[in-house]
């Protein structure tokens, strides 16, 4: 069973664009002229393979190729380097689609705990979770410990730590997640709150992850003994495998949040690298995230309504890949515009929280009890 | 010491220019607004500084803003997430400088080997280094190590893996970098290569690292204990800490040649992403990569000259980051553009030679000699 990856092409006609086409799919394989590839096995099982190609729009073409599960072996790296490694420093084509079709689904499952998985730990069983972030970077590990007990204290549903701060020397990774750790739990018990599914509500803290290759593994390890409840991680500079190597191993048990740093490129240009619903969302659950961290509309970045959309679809899609994740828009929610983010949004996403709530000092609970106050609200009105 | 970051700004005057590099100096660092970033040591010595904003071109704007150690930490993945991490989400910014300052320089010292390193451990002492690809993938180890041993035998001075090929059924990754460090030693062996600088030439193989995060490190060590030169490495795919991570490790002592699959977004729009002679020079010299492979122009991508040409002056640029290191151009190399080619590259330089060399079948070893001999005609004649 062959996995298929959908590419626009940019192309002057069909010809064009069919030429370019099987060029991808000697690209992405073998990467050798298609006259000196061995008939047989390669040629027939290993060479990708056009299924279908036609015109999209004036100038831009839609072709599917199918490649073998044997090209990309078992780790996701490789996967990824099928779907588009070399053939993503060519101009004029955009991976819009990927169907990882049963062989590949079977190899990467996707998320472990997903919406109802990720609902399930913090108890909020119905509306949109509400994440502070803790932040500045700069701060000592007992400043952000006190920003997420606060944090906790007020109802919040999972709390991540800014991707800036991993492994420096004012707040090292292993001070800080063990601190915070202690404080989210004084919190949660503080709270009454249950741990588990059902009635009971906790606050989940998710540290961000730190640390070289070889310490990584260590760190994931030190994070959950620690009791942390989740993992952040920066696929664009840490790898997507770091999400995946996670994702898959059942004593960690632990959800991951992925974080959308040093991938804007991917998304940016119109002509190159990924739809914004493939890069924040297919790859990422095929990686294995539950929550995928994207950019919102009228924030600091400039991702329009209809792609902020198109993520959120494909991270929810009960077409999979694996189980259906929440998106997580950052930037750009405050009380004001709750009515507007449920519209968009709907139920299933997790609302980041970060430099307004800061702003807040010590009322940052104030903040939080009014901002689920105007989430529930506008949800309500929403039904 | 802080290190400092030169961007190119799309931006209609200067006010708006320097507007936005205000606002990357804040989303590079603390991630909050302005008046929200606590007084003292975060808002002196972690927030990001605007050190120099000037106009380039019409609707272009070059700013320096200089970041402190303490903000990147020790990784490398926090270093490049304060060069461009949230910022590589905008549009209309691109990085085209880094300095190091001392302090980075110190933690990030960069290749192990360098130019000289390499032509110390083969031996070629002056002159293009010729480097065919084992591939395609689909062949078996031993078909793998049989064509590994024939460009030995022709006298190749390195011999890279694919970077397609990497732990797939058909040639698990033990099992091939085991009989293609065998088959190649054999090859040095017969002709009477002598390990070391100086006299003898040997031929160096590098396999194309594969593996899951949790693996890697166990597969880094036994490439080295099967006898493997060097390594093969896509940061796109397993992030620039690896190359970092190998790099840096006394006891491997193994070059690392980086490999620019998936990375093509990052230089394709002139308005977001890095300079070609950043992405495919200072960022893998700052890793430790020690030969960096990037598309040549003329091949089957669309890099011009002069990107080619300042992707090599990155890589060679005697000031620094670290030790001078090799430009390996892939693609568009024959014995017909040797001239060409040498007059472009000057002698420090790899040439990769794939497809074009495999058409050759059992003549290899003629192909990599006419290849050494026009090298050979065309830098004599450039002298």
């Amino acid at each position: 069973m062959r996995f298929a990856v959908t590419y626009r092409i940019f192309a002057a006609d069909l010809a064009e664009a069919r030429a370019r086409a099987e060029a991808i799919a000697l690209e992405q394989t073998v990467e050798i002229p298609r006259d000196v590839v061995p008939e047989g096995y390669i040629a027939e099982e290993i060479l990708g393979r056009i299924e279908e190609i036609g015109p999209e729009a004036e100038g831009r073409f839609r072709a599917t190729i199918s490649y073998s599960p044997d090209s990309a072996g078992a780790e996701l790296a490789q996967f990824f380097n099928v779907i588009f490694g070399n053939s993503s420093i060519q101009r004029g084509l955009r991976v819009i689609g990927i169907d990882p079709g049963e062989e590949m689904a079977r190899r990467h499952p996707g998320p472990r705990f997903g919406i109802d998985g990720i609902r399930a730990l913090c108890g909020r069983t119905r509306g949109g979770l509400i994440a502070p972030v803790l932040k500045p970077q700069g701060l000592d590990a007992d400043a952000l410990a006190e920003i997420g007990y606060r944090c906790a204290r007020a109802g919040a549903d999972l709390i991540k730590e800014d991707h800036g701060i991993m492994d420096q020397p004012m707040a090292p990774f292993r001070e800080r997640v063990e601190k915070t750790a202690i404080a989210v739990a004084r919190a949660n018990a503080e709270s009454g709150a249950e741990t588990g599914a059902g009635t009971g509500r906790k606050t989940l803290y998710f540290p961000s992850l730190a640390g070289a290759p070889d310490e990584i593994e260590a760190n994931i390890r030190f994070a959950k003994q620690a009791g942390a409840d989740g993992v952040l991680v920066m696929p664009g500079l840490l790898g997507f495998g770091v999400v995946a190597r996670i994702a898959r191993d059942p004593w960690l048990n632990l959800p991951v949040m992925t974080h959308p740093s040093f991938l804007g490129p991917y998304v940016l240009s119109a002509d190159t690298g990924f739809d914004h619903g493939v890069m924040f969302g297919t790859l990422q659950r095929l990686a294995g995230a539950d929550i995928s961290v994207f950019p919102n509309v009228g924030g600091r970045f400039g991702f329009s309504a209809a792609e902020c959309g198109q993520i959120a679809r494909a991270c929810r899609d009960p077409a999979g890949p694996g189980l259906a994740m929440l998106p997580s828009p950052g930037g750009g929610m405050s009380v004001a515009r709750a009515g507007n983010m449920a519209a968009m949004y709907g139920t299933d996403v997790v609302y980041l929280l970060g430099g307004s709530l800061l702003r807040l000092g010590d009322r940052i609970e104030e903040g939080i009890h009014a901002m689920r106050a105007a989430l529930d609200r506008a949800e309500g009105a929403a039904r």
